[in-house]
């Protein structure tokens, strides 16, 4: 087994060091071909790996940096005025190959700047997309963009596409995902202008990609398509929509059985499926969403993630390693592109 | 109490009369202040009311008509070549001031269209828009568009605002709804240019409308804002989005009760608060979905409502009328109207 070597962004997202540190130690615990290095403050981060109980320290490697971006800094203040933070040395050690990938559940617009302007895009490539996998009725599904790109051409559509299609086909080994094209109708003439076009470039260019045409807001969830492709915009409300809706479900259901003593006594005769439901649908189950389109591999963590989430994000990042999402998705492109000029 | 008399195309939905016909029965047991003209196969429709128990029979009239638009039948084809159409003939009644308001289960994109040509806009509205209850955490909320425009313009979105914002006062008897705009972030900075010069046009003209800035897709079911605007590709997905997954987590719990003996005897006892969790969800409860900005109110009911479902359609409608909600729109937009020429 080979060994994968990860930078972890450790002072990012709400809770920092708190949280990065015993999810690393649990990470190495379970993975003996892991190497981390925690990007941050040296003392924090020596003080809470004392805390922290954990095996495999010798494969952890502190690498100091003095500034942290906080959640709310503009990307543009992230980038300019704080080039030693810890998301910033981060992705470096990505540029400069000491890691081979990186993991940051800091502000997600920094992230995007940060590792654009540092890692730069693979060719052919315009604009990052950030995918994020949710579950599904049949399994998973891989949607993207879920916010990198508010306003997006038809060509950004289409390359988001290919490259869901290829992660999706790396990281799930299946060879032929198929791909949808998210609309508010499954017919031809529904939709914007963008989609529209996108669609049409999609028709004439399938060539490796999969592509089965529009699907819907509900077929997210029904696993219509191993890929949903969409805009960034749509992407963001439709995701926060569906959490939001989950936490109602989940607050007017603990409501519903602690209203009365029946409920308690329900609730407690019903907790080993409760228990089990919640398991299936556990959001830190699906944490990890890689901004896709960079030459190197970063893994956005939800800004508020715990330690199992977190360590869901490492799991994801080692998984893009071991199958070399961006040297795949590269060389997909090139034939793609090659197509394109040719049509 | 006065009378409210409203047009129902019975033949419209996957259902047709069978669901419309015995709504419509059941309505009129309940309100005795209601009439309800039966828009559609005179036949069909007489046969229906036979197998039909109900009361109020009394006020109850056919008005024939020969032709129905299907459900795939594109706007114009309904629009220019089914012109004795029940949809057609229920919203002619609602021009001709026969009826007070329409409700049909039909084709959204073809009643959309024939809404709008034979009743026009409302002056200083360029388009129409879809508005739905949906449930939150404090109760509902009302978003719009919810399909009827995938592309919009800065001043469309401010429309949708103050047309929201009097619905939500009217039929909520609410004097200061809040309006929120869905976004990507919370933050000035973020969104689409398109929704920043919205936000931009109820900044400057915040007469009237209690604007509160951007909501995310999770403020939705929190209850953030009574009346959240978007356009109508990103409104048709998050609402898509959410019943998909509403879907799948019903399924998932279904899986988990009933793959065991004791799963099933915990769904028994656990059924009462089921049920009653169920009932607070139930999407028939928030049947019924207006299309604001024209001079007429026009209710779309979902296309497979069932019985239950098309009455809270009907009790929109009825609402509607008492509350005079294109009137008091038009008044607001005129007011507004007046500061956006003066600003």
């Amino acid at each position: 087994m080979t060994s994968v070597c990860i930078a972890l962004d450790a002072m990012g997202g709400d809770h920092g060091p708190k949280v990065v540190v015993p999810a690393a130690l649990n990470a190495l615990a379970s993975y003996p071909n892991l190497q981390l290095i925690l990007v941050g403050n040296r003392e924090q981060l020596e003080q809470q790996i004392r805390l922290s109980a954990g095996n495999g320290q010798s494969r952890l490697i502190i690498h100091e940096a003095t500034q942290v971006v906080e959640m709310g800094d503009p990307p543009a203040v992230a980038l300019r005025q704080k080039r030693d933070s810890s998301m910033r040395v981060a992705i470096n050690l990505v540029k400069d190959g000491v890691a081979e990938a990186c993991v940051s559940a800091g502000n997600t617009g920094a992230l995007m700047a940060i590792a654009r302007f540092v890692l730069k895009m693979l060719p052919g490539v315009d604009r990052p997309a950030i995918v994020y996998s949710l579950p599904s009725m049949t399994g998973h599904v891989h949607v993207l963009d879920l916010g990198a790109n508010v306003n997006c051409e038809p060509q950004d559509l289409f390359q988001f596409a290919v490259m869901g299609s290829v992660l999706a086909s790396a990281v799930d080994n299946n060879p032929r995902p198929t791909v949808g094209l998210l609309n508010v109708g499954s017919e031809a003439i529904k939709g914007s202008l963008q989609v529209k076009q996108a669609a049409e470039l999609l028709e004439k260019n399938n060539c490796g990609i999969h592509y089965i045409g529009y699907v819907e807001g509900d077929d997210i969830y029904k696993g219509t398509a191993d890929v949903v492709v969409c805009d960034g915009f749509v992407g963001n409300v439709a995701l926060k929509a569906s959490e939001g809706l989950a936490k109602m479900v989940l607050k007017m259901a603990r409501e519903e059985f602690f209203k009365s003593w029946y409920g308690r006594f329900a609730a407690l005769i019903a907790s080993p499926i409760l228990r089990s439901l919640s398991k299936r649908l556990d959001p830190s189950r699906y944490n990890g969403a890689s901004l896709l389109g960079l030459r190197g591999i970063v893994i956005k963590s939800h800004g508020n993630a715990e330690q199992k989430a977190f360590g869901m994000a490492i799991r994801v990042a080692m998984l893009e390693v071991e199958k070399n999402v961006p040297e795949k998705i590269q060389k997909q492109l090139a034939t793609q592109l090659g197509h394109l000029q040719a049509v």
